[in-house]
């Protein structure tokens, strides 16, 4: 068995059956073992950004790590934006990246880079693997990492792959989810019996499943204090039934006075709130001056178990939690318009959907409907870098094949990583992909205004818009194999949604607005 | 004047007057200042990658730097392989990369990321501005090293772009080409002398202009040394009238015994001949056993001029240039093979023309028929990072608008940066992309069986193939703006190839291999 072979079986041993590839030269003795090593899934992308984003979404919705295979410093590169997204969303992703041949690296051939260097900044565990004995190992090390919610890459010189191997290597049982602290948790719920409504409880993560949700929900029916979570959330059990929290808004100008009536913030996982941009004379930090912010859990610790002993400590229970009131959902008629296109969205979201949200500016308004909409996942962009959904919706497809994914994303994020519509059609997998089409970085449009540069002239609009010519992407998805149809009103886009969601396989629809 | 301004103002004084772009929230001051600042072309592109190799084919033709403008850690991610691409062809580039406001960044907001540890493996100049007074001399030291030939990285905190700065900075006057060493000439000379056809004149970079060629090719025919190039080169001017020289060959098993002959390798920038893999069992030097190397000018040094003295020393004149045979042209007919597509290349490629070749395995006979073609210039990968071509196309145009750009790319690699397409539409470039669509990683299954991996089966050949779906590049192509067809038979090629030819603007041929 060489090294390359041993790290498969390692990989497959450690739970580790699926890979995300965009490989080259120094990656074919792994590509050659899949012949000879069963219960491998390999899934092909077009480009690194498909590869690593696939197994951020695959992480989210499976708990359990894939891997990806990258071809040397520029393949990593590729793939660099989607593991930053990964690495702010914890998920965890196993990295094998090809190297040339230990003694061939000095050599300084085309492709040599530092690709250590490379991997750090979107990594919290890098190792080369210094020959074929120690592949294994270290794959079982890098799995351990990734299964810790770590972003582990894995660096293979293309002599250990092809040189002999010892075998496989078992994953050390570490980096287990904690518990939580007893301590912490008492401390959050003195401060919530204290404060009442002026106590925020933040909440992402772990937190946010149906459980969890409802915990913090008999929570604040029992004691009056909030519920919110931050922006962005990395998994989110959200529609009918269940709790329904409200996001703290992108905008710092709407986050600040929501902020404002807190004295104490009990932070769950999240991070204390911050602007997601500075802007010349407004804060950084959205809480109100004298707000005091305690940490409950963090994200390597148990917050469902705790959530359930701050229940217990306050005497919360299911009847605590009160009925919300939910946006009334009815299929929209006329124009496109961002309430109508919610609308719309809310109606078609089918029971157990996977809905993965780039949807930028268009989607600001989402929140609200799709509350009342059949129960679902909601998945949001952890880091900002746009070209997150198309992937991230790819393996949460592989990962829940049972599911529709609906992946909403913008016109211009869409056009990062398009490529991820070929890996659709390939594999077959169950997803809806609605590009909203407005042919603007509509939110860069805004964020001209907020960083107080004025009025945008011409040659500052052509930088922000994507109207000459406009992109078609009926015609892109065809190109990739995945039926596609464009809308203009919101009774055609409520067909559809209908026919997408009805049919296997994936679908594009383009919503000209 | 604020931060963003003098700093597009010192570009603009200093020669920088394109920006290739894609900006966000950081980056609208710079955005803003283009509105009040005359002579900035600025060219969006709708990836990262397109952005940094338009950059790259900008500078080849150009001979002096354009700007990026990307968007934090990750924009700058989505860039790095075609900066690898850039750097390794010595091409300058001057990237502006935004960052979050000096005192935002401790926040660990989403799009935090360590800028200048992602920027260093694929730049030689990295410096983050600290306030908004520096930034104009920054820009000007970027702009001084890239004039070197440097790729150069200018991290910019957001509120050193919106505060004020003092005004414009003048570039210093450094990293002029030096001359080249008198003495390395002569011994080269001697060897030359001694040697005879023993001697190989590897030869790349600035010496492959018309002129560059003709004296290498007069110093051949005076002393029967032979003149070969790298697999690879920047730039070479090539077709009718000029010396052609032979590459060495990308297989080891075909570079090995050409390389045999020689006593001596004098290099002219080239680098030691190496291998662009390790492969079991073969070296990764190509020189035979007691093969002397002997450096003559180096990337910094004019290689031209060296030629001039070196040809005076051996008394080589204009009229000891022998003639060569050229392999004849004609428009061939019936099915399309590597050969007939050769000859239907060679013989369309139009006077002057810019020819950038990612054509990879459909390409490797390509270079003796088009020897014989109109003059032009040829441009090839450097770094082996895919998804060179069609950004460096696009920067290539924006340089040189009155040439026509001859793209050849395999349907691989055309995926990976294929948003270029936009951008040619958009600014309305000269750009014949060629894609050979023969649905495969074809060089991956020659290089499965160089590392000796076997018979590829079902999964690995899984992993290689491109023919599931099948991509329909003239709907993408479409999609992006870009008028299109397909052809599946050499008549149908010519036609095609004439007609893209004499047409204004971008068109794509898909040819169905």
């Amino acid at each position: 068995m060489n090294g390359a072979e041993s790290l498969v079986r390692t990989l497959v041993a450690g739970g580790v059956d699926v890979c995300f590839t965009n490989p080259g030269t120094s990656e074919m003795h792994f590509v050659a073992a899949l012949d000879r090593v069963e219960g491998m899934r390999c899934v092909l992308g077009l480009f690194e950004g498909v590869v690593t984003g696939a197994a951020d979404g695959y992480y989210r919705m499976k708990g359990t790590p894939a891997s990806t295979l990258l071809h040397l410093g520029p393949g990593l590169a590729n793939g660099l934006a989607n593991l930053h997204n990964a690495k702010k969303a914890n998920s965890g992703v196993v990295n094998i990246v090809g190297q040339h041949a230990t003694y061939h690296i000095d050599y300084n051939a085309p492709l040599t880079s530092d690709i250590e260097g490379l991997a750090r900044p979107m990594s919290s565990w890098v190792r080369t693997s210094p020959d074929a004995k120690s592949v294994a190992a270290d794959g079982a090390a890098a799995i351990a990492a990734a299964r810790g919610a770590q972003i582990a890459t894995l660096i293979l010189p293309a002599d250990t792959a092809w040189n002999d191997a010892d075998g496989v290597a078992q994953v050390p049982d570490e980096n287990q989810r904690a518990g939580y602290s007893a301590q912490a948790v008492e401390q959050a719920a003195k401060l919530i019996r204290n404060g009442g409504a002026s106590t925020l409880l933040l909440i992402t993560g772990g937190a946010l499943t149906e459980h969890g949700l409802d915990l913090a929900g008999r929570i604040a029916g029992k004691t009056g204090c909030k519920v919110m979570t931050p922006t962005s959330n990395p998994r989110m059990a959200r529609g009918r039934g269940r709790f329904s929290v409200d996001r703290i808004p992108y905008v710092v100008d709407q986050a600040i006075p929501i902020l404002k009536e807190f004295k104490n913030i009990v932070l769950i996982e999240a991070g204390e709130p911050v602007a997601f941009f500075a802007y010349p004379n407004k804060p950084s930090l959205l809480k109100p001056e004298g707000c005091e912010v305690h940490r409950m859990t963090s994200g390597s610790e148990n917050s469902v178990a705790a959530l359930e002993a701050l229940a217990g400590a306050l005497q919360a229970k299911a009847a605590d939690r009160q009925p919300q009131k939910l946006v009334e959902l009815a299929k929209p008629t006329g124009a496109l318009t961002h309430a109508s296109i919610a609308q719309a969205i809310a109606t078609a979201i089918p029971e157990n959907a996977i809905v993965v949200d780039e949807s930028v500016t268009t989607g600001r308004a989402f929140f609200p409907p799709t509350a009342a909409a059949a129960p679902h996942d909601w998945l949001q962009n952890m880091g900002g870098s746009i070209g997150f959904s198309t992937p991230v919706a790819t393996g949460a497809a592989i990962a829940c094949p049972d599911r529709k994914v609906i992946c909403m994303v913008g016109d211009g994020s869409a056009m990062y990583t398009l490529q991820s519509l070929w890996t659709q059609a390939r594999e077959g997998l169950n997803v809806v992909t609605i590009v909203f089409a407005n042919r603007i970085y509509q939110i860069l449009r805004g964020e001209f205004d907020h960083v107080g540069a004025g009025a945008p002239g011409q040659r500052a609009q052509d930088m922000l818009k994507l109207d000459r010519p406009t992109l078609d992407f009926v015609a892109m998805a065809k190109g990739m194999g995945v039926p596609a149809r464009a809308v203009d009103n919101a009774d055609d886009f409520n067909k559809a949604l209908a026919e997408a969601v009805a049919e296997p396989g994936p679908r594009l629809i383009e919503v000209q607005m």
